[in-house]
């Protein structure tokens, strides 16, 4: 009877939830990517139910915005960034998954150097969508992301240039270069959402 | 003189003949990844005719949607469904090039697999869209092409983990890989028109 | 105190600033895939520099578009002009690193193709860009840049399938699968141009 809620505010918190599922999703891939970690299937296993939460969430969001008639922000933004903090879940997932189905025999230094850029862009969005209510410190959160994607890219873009000048076996360069890929993809999703933000935060001043 | 059509319903037709389009293309690549079948090439220029009737089609709803006052669903979900639609086509149409330029000496049971599931989803889009003038059991229809879209992904996702597993020729890998990815990028493309289709479905209740 | 500016025309020289800026960067991009040429190394530099140029223009436009309140043309589109163009400069920097990072030994003919078809691509970009003020001829260039891409999508759809009969060493083969994608991949969002450019234009018709 009473299913449509006139003026919801919940989502912030949802937004919170995501941000915190994909911080969790990129302290596990930072483990994966420690050359003394045992069990790969183990942390991609991990990975793939935070996923999951993660999906649970998106679909709480969207759910409620197809109820609620007057929205904090614009329905197409709240629409965007559930979507958007949901894809960067997926990414991290991406990737923990070529790592353990190619079977790698030991964690290269690169996939550290990309883990931890993906653990600052997650720390940074939790800052982000939660400065979002009060609107403080937005911009400064998507600056840094902005600027930890570049970081990313670069690092990918070094670490493929030296698998073909220092790895041996095509095989190995064919399974690197896409994990590097998947893990440069992660930081454009987090860039996705920083333009989301920003977006929002402008719109609001 | 009377160009400007107030109220126009054709759209929905429209959208029908594109998804019967995308379906007759998905039983091409179907009979492309058939060990018996004999000529891929022969396949491959079935499917660009396809691609082009495709085009044609949503060349015609852009025309219409320009001259039309009052659509039945909002423009921008108009426009956004009639090149969803157009992507899924290029994108059979692209898996299928792959197959014949690498010149596959015979297809895999992986790739059928991807096929079987590509037929799947185009089944269903012909289905949600069929659905979408009366607004009846859309919801379940967009669910199922996102239950294919998980299954492609994982079938893809093993299938090139195999590939450095048990293929030895570095250039069969590569070429096997992107087939994978393109089939797989295909049913990622059907999951955008049910994503479009439910958010019609959803505005309209 | 009168920052908030009421009607603003200076979006249009933005545009143009930012397509002539590509349409620099596609002539550096030429220059590298000439076997005469002596230093890709030299010439990312220079595409580097000409990104950065690309960045500030968006930049300008985004934050003139957030201080003005009646657009030329609708916000959204400015927005995403504005973002198009970005890309295309991007992906443009994006080919020439790869070719300069994997240490090429010789440009391939092929490449000396794509890069031809993303200059005339960049020239239909400066005169699409430009005549949208005067809203004359633009649906013609739109469509040549549709063309172009097209052109390009077989040009580097041929040339992969080429590396895999001619080329031996796996390794080249990766590389120059890459290269192509790239610069495929930099018509892709030329198109992006055209198809908002169409867009805008269709709307005010």
């Amino acid at each position: 009877m009473f299913r449509l809620i006139l003026r919801e505010e919940k989502f912030f918190e949802f937004f919170d939830e995501a941000a915190n599922n994909i911080l969790e999703g990129a302290k596990v891939l930072v483990q994966m990517t420690d050359e003394h970690d045992s069990d790969l299937q183990e942390r991609w296993k991990r990975l793939e139910e935070l996923e999951h939460v993660g999906d649970k969430i998106t679909h709480q969001i969207i759910r409620k915005l197809n109820r609620t008639f007057i929205t904090p922000i614009e329905r197409e933004d709240i629409h965007g960034l559930a979507v958007a903090l949901d894809d960067v879940m997926d990414l991290i997932e991406a990737s923990a998954a070529r790592m353990s189905l190619y079977k790698i025999k030991r964690p290269t230094e690169e996939s550290g150097k990309l883990a931890q850029v993906i653990l600052k862009s997650a720390e940074e969005i939790v800052k982000a969508v939660s400065s979002l209510e009060r609107m403080d410190d937005v911009m400064e959160h998507c600056i840094e992301i902005n600027r930890l994607e570049n970081m990313a890219d670069d690092i990918s873009r070094e670490a493929i240039a030296d698998l073909f000048d220092k790895e041996h076996d095509p095989m190995d360069v064919i399974k690197w270069k896409e994990i590097y890929e998947t893990m440069e993809t992660t930081t454009d999703r987090c860039e996705d959402v920083a333009n989301i933000v920003e977006s929002v935060a402008l719109k609001s001043t």
